[in-house]
């Protein structure tokens, strides 16, 4: 049976993860923090030395912060077991790194671990590539009051795979924040918007808009459990598997 | 450059599909309905003869009624033309006429002409596909208030698509019209609820929901013209295939 | 400062109210139920005697079952204390329960005490007083999968205050359940449809549709807490009135 | 019986209301326009005399541009005949001119004509009364593709009716566009959004959020004839006023 080790454990994620791993019956084999203490759940302690903690698990889930990435993949690696990571605001630099070290063992990086979610973007991306661009694509989020960026991580993640769909580059399609005088819509854009306020979990929605008709896809979480649920389903599936870099498609079977 | 020959010419969808052709630069051969009198467009006359429709026209639309069916094939079949049939409300008889006709003359039957629609169907069937019956499905649409009954022609084709998507038989996993104590939710049911007002074209929303997180996939009709265009579009397509029976997902290459 | 007992303390809802208080820094007497036995926080024993919460408390909140109903009445009308009554389910025969007590102590009686539902009952009203019945009505809503029962509660408490606003009788006025060949919308008609599926919470939809338009007036509870908290806000309030029968727009001022 | 004259007779705008007149039974007297040539409808001409148009009309229509306004409210101040406009971009100048014009004639002034949104812009200043400012507020809205500015006019309405709902000025509570690091939202602020595609006639969502709940408060235009419609049945109303400005709450008895 496998066991999972939580790195970044103490965080808000972390606990969510050792909940949603006692659900589905999977042992946590414990967790490490930037301080090091306290209990992740009765008689699992916190710890600080990632290396040791990769070597009691059969994988290991980050949601930490990008700062910490090397250390823990160096201890996935040491140990040779595989790593999900679900940290959020990787730059150039991580994504290098996690390449060198899906060579070795098997990592699986993405920017939401909801099954849902990567269910919606392989839709987007097919719809996307079936709908030429005389359709129209905007995509809204709804996230709560404290969310400090805009648009979401999740949001980009539809964009890119509705640009994937279409061939082109998102960073050269994208409109966002309309804002006053913006001058009619540019053919092919896709438009981003976000709206802010109280506890929404998360509410994403992709529209496609042509001449009297529109495709609305979207996706409701209604608190941030499926997330986690998503993260331990997506580390049982990565410990069978090789060498090599996945995303949450792959767990889906997409 | 193809000809298009309208059956049921004098209703409302004969006069729109008139109007789409026109508008994507399509001639109109001709039309009949049951009273074989009027003008279909200035100079074109609605005429009583499927046969002498059929033979001055590449490809026939026909939205007219199931009765008219078998005269509207057997007028295709002697003139050897092909024809895309969007009339509602067959029975297993018309079906078995249909399938006779497409081993001679490629005949395109559906119950609905809009792409947007038919692209939501094959995203349901895979949705449906993908996710397990833990996922709840439930669809619900809104129409006009003249409309006579539900779940629309349009829900239905939905529900096939994720019955399909499903391996189960729509028929026997069908919650309809829940009113008054119902027990809790079947497991594998596929719900359906129809809301009628105003003058609503057809809006049409399909929710998979699990514990915690939702997806809904939707389509908006703002007007019928996307149905008559929808047609145009399918007739085109189907005046270059050879004999056979085809749906409106062949002419979107799902 | 108020302290609130709880009848049918062991239930969901009971446990809810609890955290609630907490939440609020309000404190709670104590609770009863049907078994008369755990705790319902720390330190916080549930018993199985109304009487003897009823006069440790200065406020009492009932959602238990309604044939408890007559006890929990009597209890609070010996030791003279308010109660707030959430328990669903109620015939007439509770509502005159209700009204006797109500000339000797302070009743609130309500079917949902979630401050935004009891203010999107009041839109509703004002919306269908407004608007002529040339705007036909809608009433949709979704709840998770275990529900036994449709419409809702809330449902049937905008339905009525749809009605309250045109001035007619629901009974006569509602559509619920359409399947099948049902003809075209009578006029002045309120349509129920209910959706169920995954965990949601409850979602409500009331849609006004005329010709070329449709308002659109909804709530969506993301959890239960929200009940919880209205009915400790609902109970506090009440701890302060007159005797008398209230509801919850009382609370909202409304 | 009243007679409609209608300035900017030849725009959209112009002629949807010929149309939404004749449905409603009431006679046009007469249109003008820049070009002061062409047809309204058969037999009504257009020309280019506001003077004349005013004294052969019971009530005016103005959905031209604002630099004509001048000269229109002239017209109607010399005829001593009332006038609805439904001109946007008009700047603070001419409302002087509006105001001034109000002393003698009966002038209603409005961004939209639709009495549904203007019934949702009332439930929308109530909702904003009575919800505390833990209810954060956004609005969205979606137009066609055509569309040059953002947010729409019917969504700064709204936004105005909020404000006025909290008592707070729109211009200081904005939060417009939001892209990149923005922060947590600011309490008490009021979101835009806006989406642009397809052909959407125009759809406005106001969201109040908090803790756990949402209230939504939308509305759906099929197509311009509602704001046709609206206009002329403003119309009617005005013709029986007194002097005076007025708004189009007036119309709906708000």
């Amino acid at each position: 049976m496998t066991s999972i080790g939580i790195f970044g454990a103490a965080g808000r994620m972390g606990r969510a993860i050792a909940q949603a791993a006692a659900e589905a019956g999977i042992a946590i084999s414990g967790g490490t923090d930037r301080d090091g203490s306290g209990e992740l759940a009765p008689g699992i302690t916190i710890g600080s030395d990632p290396v040791a903690l990769a070597q009691i698990s059969d994988v290991l889930i980050d949601f930490s912060v990008p700062a910490a990435l090397s250390a823990h993949l160096d201890a996935c690696l040491a140990a040779g077991k595989p790593i999900l990571i679900g940290t959020t605001g990787l730059e150039s630099e991580h994504h290098a790194l996690i390449d060198k070290a899906a060579q070795a063992i098997a990592v699986l990086q993405t920017g939401n671990t909801s099954l849902g979610v990567n269910l919606l973007a392989a839709l987007v991306e097919q719809a996307a590539a079936r709908l030429g661009d005389d359709w129209d694509i905007e995509i809204v989020e709804m996230h709560h009051r404290h969310k400090v960026d805009a648009p979401s991580g999740t949001a980009l993640l539809l964009g890119e795979a509705a640009a994937r769909g279409r061939a082109i580059a998102l960073a050269e399609h994208s409109e966002r924040g309309r804002d006053g005088i913006t001058g009619a819509r540019a053919k092919g854009a896709i438009g981003f918007a976000a709206l802010r306020g109280g506890s929404v979990a998360g509410d994403h929605q992709v529209i496609f808009a042509t001449e009297g008709e529109r495709i609305e896809i979207g996706h409701r979480a209604e608190n941030r459990v499926i997330f986690a649920r998503g993260a331990v389903k997506g580390a049982q599936w990565l410990s069978a598997q090789p060498a090599g870099r996945y995303d949450m498609k792959a767990v889906l079977g997409l």
